[in-house]
């Protein structure tokens, strides 16, 4: 039976088009629900996410319901990324083996180190209702912090886990855009952390990540022309 | 054969202290070696986790090497918290269940969601090298959103997901205790958001939570005495 349209909430922001990324790496069918910044914590979007954030999603075809970008990924690799006895999943890694928790971790670092920071860069260099240069400072020295620890990790390896593409990779990729749109005063990603820029170059020329990535380019350019 | 002890490593800070409930709440053997915040950015300790952060693990059972909290606590209830058959997991649920997906789902909020937002509220009423009230109204008001969502949905429930205990409350606990500490001027949690206050209650007249609160209260004071 084929599968049913999984519904993706999100909006122009980065986090939603992680799980974009990995839709479309999977070939799953969806269907994308833009929530706009103004009613995102209103019914009827807060009775799908309380936190009123997106991304959400809702899986007909297992009845689930799931907000949290990080979680929302580790649902869809562990649901429609399993393979039969020993082959090797698409993007990610057989449960129980160190690849498998090491993808997490790097998982983790992204949703609870890079979103946050380089998020918050971004708030005080453009939401803030007063400049503030040293809390600004402070988020772009954060941006850097992160930057240099995956610059590191990647002078060694072409992906972050396992040798080969997978999930993980995929979820930094829309925070780092944020880098050229608003920080490009303080930071350049190709001349700063020349691995990350690399790393970045080769996601990006995976076809389901630059389908993604021209689309959300599309709609960020539709909300602010 | 019985299993040689986990390494954790640890502060005074939050993080390390949820990875130090779940080993209580599974039994499991551990030895604590705390990493002073002057040199966790430093070698030996960048060789464990490249972050620079705490908590790390060393697991000598299965020769892992884990970092980021989360990525941890999913490490640890999916390698120990096994059971036979149909048996219910002791702090977490069956993989592919609903309820192991939901308590991802709260697990990234608490790691991508409250640690962050609770952290720069600490920040900028502690360390940051200049007094900016709007900064620190800002993160304020996240606590107070963060806060909030928990008591919004432990209005109906003892517990955050499938109805008992598991790895996922715990993790809330130690960043609460950031609130009497350093925020008290702006926020009382008994008053304001009475249903965590309750659910924080009932997490900490468990033995292994009471356990592992208690020694960090003691590291804390020795620390700033």
């Amino acid at each position: 039976m084929p599968l049913k349209p999984i519904t993706l909430y999100s909006h122009a922001g980065p986090n939603g088009w992680k799980v974009a990324f990995i839709l479309e790496e999977l070939g799953l069918p969806y269907t994308t629900k833009f929530i706009p910044f103004s009613v995102v914590r209103k019914e009827p979007y807060i009775s799908i996410n309380p936190n009123g954030r997106v991304p959400a999603i809702e899986d007909p075809n297992t009845n689930t319901t799931l907000w949290e970008s990080g979680a929302i990924l580790e649902y869809l690799v562990e649901t429609y990324d399993r393979q039969e006895g020993n082959k090797e999943r698409k993007i990610s890694f057989a449960p129980g083996t160190p690849e498998y928790f090491e993808a997490k971790q790097w998982l983790h670092f992204q949703t609870s180190g890079q979103g946050p920071y380089f998020g918050q860069a971004v708030w005080f260099t453009v939401y803030h209702p007063e400049k503030l240069p040293s809390a600004r400072e402070r988020y772009i020295k954060e941006v850097r912090r992160v930057s240099g620890v995956l610059d590191g990790v990647l002078a060694s390896r072409q992906y972050l886990v396992g040798g080969r593409f997978s999930y993980v990779d995929a979820a930094f990729i829309t925070w780092f855009s944020v880098i050229p749109q608003f920080l490009s005063d303080a930071i350049d990603v190709e001349r700063d952390f020349p691995n990350v820029s690399v790393w970045l170059g080769r996601l990006q020329s995976r076809p389901a990540i630059a389908k993604v990535v021209k689309e959300r380019a599309d709609v960020v350019a539709s909300q602010f022309s």
